[in-house]
């Protein structure tokens, strides 16, 4: 099928056709609207292709204004299809796209270019949700309230619907422009995006309102994009499995490859999927909060001015931290705490239990309440002007999660009957996977001991896979098909499991032959 | 596929759906929506059956307070395919269709329960639209000015929902157990209902908005119905032949029979169809509005006091009529004047041009500026007080639209090589169907001389064919069908039509040959 779509350079389709319709004639006098979607069925391949009716009285005198020729902008979950946009060929306006990545604690919006399928702009914003409490149990319960949901739901249209409008003037366009929205969160987050009570995902045996809302009507949400717009929300496998992580599978591709492969993402919880072109295995635990950099005193969500880097050398002991912008250390991140702790471990500063030795080098340790803390920034140097101080609590959590991340690695691939060693690639993603080091999650033995060029970064790929959608219409096939064949192994945290956490528990692992490339400390 | 429906006799499949699903539990931990869904696509084999966000909300407490056991009532356009109704299978509450024939003059409701299939109610009203003027052509050119077509359409919606209204208030049910509607009219009835602007329907090359609106949301045309209901409009083939014509083929079966098989539809176009299972040709054409009884001084709709028949003894002259309800006689509609014509030909007053013969009785005849009247009835036994005349432009006109009808249907049938000795059945559609006599219209050369038994009347094959559809849904896919296989002949009005119709302007024909079983008076 040859694309030509406006000012695209690519050759894959696109959501955006331009038609040259045959002017009306008494040998094929087809009433307008037929006309159009006629032509656009057979060159989108969308055969159940439908409009809304507001469109059939805006056609006809467009037709004629335009000589026949519109652009038109379609959008499908699969199941339906739809016109969302239609403008005069002739005219330079813009059929826009929005990605939207709906996170607990923050929300990212991409605008998408949809014929040529260029990023526009972006935006990070805090989830306005978090007023009403920062956790998804939190809004949960709110949402049971009296008038609850619909607040949840009004403060997220409202402040997005702001986010979109200072988006849009940004890049110089109207968010009237704005056709086709592709969203993935979490299930709750995505629930309460559409205003639905999420009230029976905490209740056993936990079941959502809906696992595939399928194309809804942006005017019903009270976005304020084109009143004809149309939200794809990815599909959730349930209540604890979101519809970003099937963006993420579309967007590594995960589902086309032909070698096993692993993804991670790491948040709240983990959530790990395993697969290829043929079957693909998830799964989900709670990882602890460790590894957002949650609990920690110092722990912070990457941003400027924190942490996300350390290097101790093992010798002198001298203590190396990179902070974002660099500027004055003011937290740690996730990744900036692996770091640490794989460099204290390397530096015998922590031992195979991740326990703190402060007898190695007092000076670098002060004890608080009986509790030994780790000076990573003296006060002179640090932004907050006081010592950036990580205690032996947050060690140990960080040791829970770590030995959490393993063995639902070790489980998920053992499911399959298979080993780590043949695992073609490891892809982790969120803004963890970012700045996570392989040397250092491998060094305290979070991710099995594969060869490091195996590790890729994703990014946001909840992001990422509502952006591929916009620009490529059969990634909607592809979450169709990763839905259906998609395995949820639920965890039973049984005794042999227990066991292999007891074991993952130590640094790197009990069994020290499973990470054969860690140089442990003498 | 076995029909559970609630209540009903038959085992066709409906548009009702009582099921019972399983329980959520950990083995099966689909979402309340995707359960539903999968189930009602399984059963009624509408795989791309979506719901509205609306229901989304609804339906997890609707579920789980019904013990998972609901009611469901769906439709569909052949395209989509959409939950419109979903209650608690315990209560018994209807699932109610209606079904709407809409005429430029008069429209009419059917209410149906479409558990049963069961006809409920029915209401007949003037199309308030008259008063903006009584023909299409008024509405179109009132459409055009601002406001206009807001205009047309609010008068339409208001008068139908106070309509539907006082039906269910009849029946006793709620005007929002209403869930589909299955809405057959001519091609510029269906664009003022929907608010689509007719004005390219009667400008070179005809082009209507829209062919085949598919399902409209109730809610969007103003319909005080169920929320979530949808309305089906029989699509059309053109601005001339419209979706009550597809109502007709699905309501007289015209589209599955065997032999070649006549539907005429007479109003002030004669609307003529042609086929069997295999093919499909149409063709439309002014017959002259003298069927409708619209022209003549005495002519009337179908009424209480309207002649609809004439005896007249061809020996004594005696006239006897017959009036709908036996009042006293104050008009004559169509099927009455065709009786008259072919009742005073068979007596000798009319000649084989249709010229009137006042020496044949002269007391029967009063002059007029020069223009001969037959007194149909006299003053003191007719309902006005005054003799009931009509007058030789009358019968003039009869006969041009006689000829009319019957080169038309000469040239239909012609087009496809056969004769009219190879027809199987002859259905006569609308009112002037209903008091027809096929003697009269055959003495006067109307319709051709076919054994009496073949001619059957319909009836309102419009609303018949609405009803059909929300009986059965199997119906939406021959509607389908139809559409795709029609043939819509364009009437070539050349020298070899003329000569036609010219042979066809004398009683019954100047072909005498061509009306075998005509008692030709000498």
């Amino acid at each position: 099928m040859p694309d030509t779509s406006t000012g695209s350079q690519s050759t894959s389709p696109r959501w955006v056709y331009t038609v040259h319709l045959d002017q009306p004639s008494f040998e094929d006098n087809t009433a307008d609207v037929d006309r159009l979607l006629r032509e656009l069925r057979r060159r989108s391949g969308w055969h159940n292709l439908t409009c809304d009716l507001e469109w059939m009285n805006e056609l006809p005198s467009m037709l004629r204004d335009s000589g026949f020729a519109l652009r038109c902008t379609l959008f499908s979950d699969g199941v339906s299809a739809v016109l969302t946009g239609a403008a005069p060929a002739g005219e330079d306006r813009p059929a826009l796209g929005l990605a939207v990545d709906l996170g607990t604690t923050r929300y990212v919006l991409q605008l998408i270019d949809l014929a040529s399928g260029q990023a526009l702009g972006k935006m990070d914003r805090a989830n306005p949700q978090g007023e009403i409490g920062p956790d998804i149990l939190t809004r949960i319960h709110h949402a049971a309230r009296s008038e609850g949901l619909e607040q949840l739901q009004d403060m997220l249209i409202r402040d997005m619907n702001q986010a979109v409008e200072e988006l849009c003037a940004e890049q110089g366009v109207s968010s009237q422009a704005v056709h086709n929205v592709a969203l993935a969160g979490n299930t709750a987050m995505t629930h309460l995006f559409l205003g639905l009570d999420p009230r029976w995902m905490i209740r056993e045996p936990y079941i959502p309102v809906v696992n595939d809302p399928g194309l809804v009507r942006a005017q019903a949400l009270g976005l304020a994009i084109h009143p004809r717009a149309r939200v794809y929300c990815f599909p959730n496998i349930g209540s604890y499995f979101g519809g970003d992580l099937l963006a993420g599978i579309v967007f590594s591709g995960l589902d086309v490859r032909d070698e096993p492969t692993l993804l991670v993402d790491v948040g709240t919880n983990a959530e790990v999927i395993l697969g290829n072109k043929d079957w693909l295995i998830a799964c989900a635990g709670a990882a602890g909060p460790a590894l957002e950099g949650g609990v920690s005193k110092i722990g912070a969500q990457a941003g400027p001015g924190i942490i996300d880097s350390v290097q101790i050398d093992p010798e002198s002991l001298d203590i190396e931290v990179h902070s974002i912008e660099e500027l004055p250390p003011a937290g740690i991140c996730g990744s900036g705490i692996i770091d640490l702790a794989a460099q204290m471990f390397m530096a015998g500063l922590l031992d195979f239990r991740g326990k703190m030795v402060p007898e190695r080098a007092p000076e670098l340790f002060v004890q608080e309440d009986g509790i030994w803390n780790f000076r990573l920034v003296p006060a002179r140097e640090s932004g907050t002007g006081a010592d950036l101080l990580i205690g032996q609590p947050e060690i140990d959590s960080l040791v829970r999660s770590k030995a959490a991340m393993f063995t639902i690695l070790e489980t998920l691939v053992g499911s399959v009957g298979i080993g780590f060693e043949e695992i073609g690639a490891f892809f982790v993603a969120g803004t963890f996977g970012n700045f996570i080091k392989p040397d250092s999650a491998i060094g305290i033995g979070m991710l099995p001991d594969l060869p490091r060029g195996l590790f890729q970064s994703l990014g946001n790929s909840s992001l990422g896979g509502g952006v591929r959608l916009l620009q490529d219409p059969e990634a909607i096939s592809r979450v169709k098909k990763a839905r259906e064949r998609i395995t949820y192994l639920e965890l039973n945290v049984n005794q042999a499991f227990m066991n292999q956490f007891s074991a993952a528990k130590f640094l790197p692992h009990t069994e020290r032959s499973k990470f054969p490339s860690v140089r442990i400390p003498s």
